[in-house]
């Protein structure tokens, strides 16, 4: 294959990405914005090419675009339309890239025996969603798992707000009946992220922790009362409407590793 | 002036707002969403008029008329192709309400012999601005502080993501120097958020603490150096890129937070 119909096919593989279902088969993913692109590429993640608008070849994605003829990556330029119309999130600079990347099974996962796992129960916003990745694995958590419901952690978007955490950190997906046996087996305490919950800072902690938070308007699901677990808060004024989903995730995953730290 | 004009004008003055010097001359804001709008009421705030598209009118939005017909406020029904084109952010749910606000000078703000001050040092993103006022409220902080260089606390993204809280939580703007200068007068012990700062945990709290957060890319500003000050971190992982803005400003107001509670 020449380059030419090799780059062609880049952009088509970035189209056939804008799917669930193509990223979950191929088991890539798409990277917008030139600070993600270096960083993933920093990490060690198998990039399989980049496409750059046209003006940020020439700008910009200089420097990005050198490190890519080092490591021999297949570059496409495109005008900046075409671009704009192949890139999703609203300002990805110029520069998306192809990676290699799919979420982790259960099986893989290897918690120490005292370590926070932060658990995604329906959690809507990919901004929040990419969020929380960052903040588990910067916070130093073990692993971040998103149960069914919860968007998916393939999604540019995702990516975008996780600021390369999925190459540094383990992010894997489960359904809800097959993580909550999982866990139950692997002696996890769980505690559900809810509004009327004990405050945190009085829950006991120590070993391994699951910590659940689950979507803004609704919380975590309901099932949750078949299986062992205890709900915790974050104390607030009387009079304030709730957290952030993400700011109320990271203070809970803070206020838990106190003790892992 | 008959109904009609003065619901002209309402649609007249939500434009006119999308401009930030009529809102800092006419003290009124935006609010777009039916949550936010109901809240808004709710909060005692004096609601000028609500805009609604006409399909939201005759569904989710029903509650919301009636109690603004209770309130015997201006309403004003748009086709809705000309209230999307009307309103700023992205899903605004097919309502919009003017309401007075305008942020404190520092002059009229009183904090308490112990409190922590949040101040917002050229945050950019207006998202971001909004969350952390709505953290500080929740958390109990005794004002956000707004200094110059930071998106404008009245733009109707700002009062989207602070959900409310600019209704129930000072949240004053500031030029540098005037806060610098008030700061001390006060007796606060600025601490300014840095990575290279302290750890949180380890710096010594109690009494007025003024927490200092800066711009995602550039952090606070340089001219801090001609202050007393200190600067404080949250330890992390060192393979993790950074924070969220908001989520470190949350951690941050937490973990300070700890002797005030």
């Amino acid at each position: 294959m020449n380059d030419e119909s090799r780059s062609r096919n880049l952009v088509k593989l970035v189209r056939d990405l804008q799917r669930r279902k193509a990223r979950e088969r191929r088991a890539r993913v798409v990277l917008e914005g030139r600070r993600l692109v270096a960083d993933v590429l920093e990490a060690g993640a198998r990039v399989l090419g980049l496409v750059v608008a046209e003006d940020a070849a020439a700008a910009d994605a200089v420097p990005l675009l050198e490190e890519a003829e080092r490591r021999h990556l297949d570059v496409q330029r495109l005008p900046r339309a075409e671009f704009d119309a192949l890139a999703g999130t609203e300002s990805p600079g110029g520069v998306l890239a192809v990676a290699d990347w799919a979420p982790r099974d259960l099986a893989s996962l290897a918690p120490p025996a005292s370590c926070l796992l932060l658990v995604l129960d329906g959690v809507q916003d990919p901004g929040n969603v990419g969020t929380m990745i960052r903040t588990a694995h910067a916070l130093g958590a073990c692993a971040t798992v998103a149960l069914d419901g919860t968007a998916d952690v393939r999604s540019p978007k995702v990516l975008r707000s996780a600021m390369g955490s999925h190459f540094r950190h383990p992010v894997a997906e489960a359904a809800f009946d097959a993580f909550a046996a999982w866990a139950a087996r692997g002696g996890f305490t769980v505690l559900c992220a809810a509004s009327d919950g004990a405050p945190v800072a009085d829950v006991h902690r120590g070993g391994r922790v699951a910590l659940v938070v689950g979507s803004e308007g609704h919380g975590v699901r309901a099932a949750w009362a078949a299986h062992p677990h205890r709900r915790v808060a974050i104390p607030m004024r009387g009079d304030a409407e709730s957290l952030n989903a993400a700011v109320a995730a990271a203070i809970l995953a803070w206020e838990l590793l106190r003790d892992v730290r």
